[in-house]
């Protein structure tokens, strides 16, 4: 337990984004596995390593197996994944899965959870990455520090409970927020204006709160009641019902939430 | 029209900002007015100008008169800052109210609309804000445009229509944002996690938007559309309805816009 060959389960942007940190941090991805030919051939090219489409050909003899597939289909290969490999460590990488997943299959187990978001043609700096580690026992949790650290100095411990939270208020703080620049740009398009316009203001909200708690940092015509603002915008809102309904709900849920 | 002599109507954060910006960039505030003495008197003191909470007795001889309040009372308190002050410049900076709030009571006059979000105790750099302004004849543009370029060099111009359309579009990329920062700090809280671990992740949303689409930067469970993730979060979020609803009506929304 401990050495640096690695076989990588997955081949898309987080899989992608680990292979190329663990190959230039020292570590050896030996082989690729992903379900799609096409997607670990690629991957498994710019790693220099093997790829199969098949768990029954996977390499018995890695230190680490590191699952860092959709959610959804975690569970089921673990069996297969885990058969034959006793004393190597087992991970995956997502942050609502439980640990015990690996449970009564695996010896050797734990998470690595980076709470980033990954696209495909976006280097990731795993330096700004935090990364949330969980084992089975102590030995696993030293291998995972020191395999976490060789990729970012933000490592934490926390419990799968504690993680599933993470993830939680990650979606929040990730994905709803692109998706309300996903809005916000396609309000943009419509008057023909540049979604750059937007830029300093989106860069500003975020540097806000490396100052102020989010809540002390609202502004806008919800957090001012502002009742004319809000049904003027509702109003132009008219032609999309959805993006309607959104700011609707929300600028109900901050007003709501500043008396609190 | 067009010399450095500013009435400043309000107190408030856009009010505030704007009148320290103004006052480092050679244009003189003689007074400022607040319907709140306490407020008026501390923005005054902070620009060596006087300060009145009587519309009747705002300065006649000044180049501008600047209203920064809240969109709700801006209309009404036009014919009183009006009066008497014929050749002046007159001006609000209020993304959703048309410049023509003005129209039969100024000969010059126009919209000076900074797209920013501006909180009490954080300094602002105005060399990232864009202002978009409008005016009601070449001569007032040249003037504002002079004034809009001593504090930023992002000046655009934009019709109230535009105008209308960037602030709601605004309303999304940061008042939304920030509440869904918020509801991200209220998860972590409840579980004894600091929102710190979150910033990485926030600046990297951001960042991200600065090369790709939002669309295309979308990541996380709704555009992966892993409908055990999603259930599995409903159920977290039981005994916060209003964060269940506004996770459910997100995370619909980010799926189907994904297929248009």
């Amino acid at each position: 337990m401990g050495g640096n060959k690695v076989v990588l389960l997955g081949a898309g942007n987080v899989a992608t984004h680990l292979g190329r940190a663990l190959k230039e941090n020292g570590y050896q991805v030996v082989q690729v596995y992903s379900r799609t030919e096409a997607a670990a051939s690629v991957l498994a090219k710019s790693l220099s390593a093997a790829y199969t489409t098949s768990l029954d050909d996977l390499y018995e003899d890695a230190h680490w197996y590191i699952i860092a597939l959709k959610d959804s289909v975690i569970q089921q290969l673990i069996p297969s994944v885990v058969k034959g490999k006793g004393e190597a460590l087992f991970v995956h990488t997502a942050g609502s899965i439980s640990m015990d997943v690996w449970k009564g299959y695996a010896k050797n187990y734990g998470v690595l959870y980076p709470m980033q978001t990954f696209s495909k043609y976006r280097k990731v700096d795993f330096m700004q990455v935090p990364f949330f580690i969980e084992a089975n026992h102590k030995e696993g949790m030293t291998c995972l520090n020191t395999l976490a650290h060789k990729l970012s100095p933000k490592v934490y411990e926390a419990s799968s409970e504690q993680r599933k939270y993470l993830h939680l208020a990650a979606v929040f703080a990730c994905n709803f927020t692109n998706h309300m620049y996903a809005l916000c740009d396609r309000l943009l398009g419509e008057q023909g204006l540049p979604f750059e316009v937007m830029l300093p203001l989106i860069d500003e909200t975020a540097r806000k709160v490396h100052e102020l708690r989010p809540k002390d940092a609202q502004t806008g015509p919800a957090v001012r009641y502002d009742q004319n603002v809000i049904k003027h915008h509702l109003g132009m809102l008219a032609g999309e019902p959805d993006m309607q309904e959104i700011y609707e709900k929300i600028s109900e849920n901050i007003h709501r939430y500043d008396k609190l």
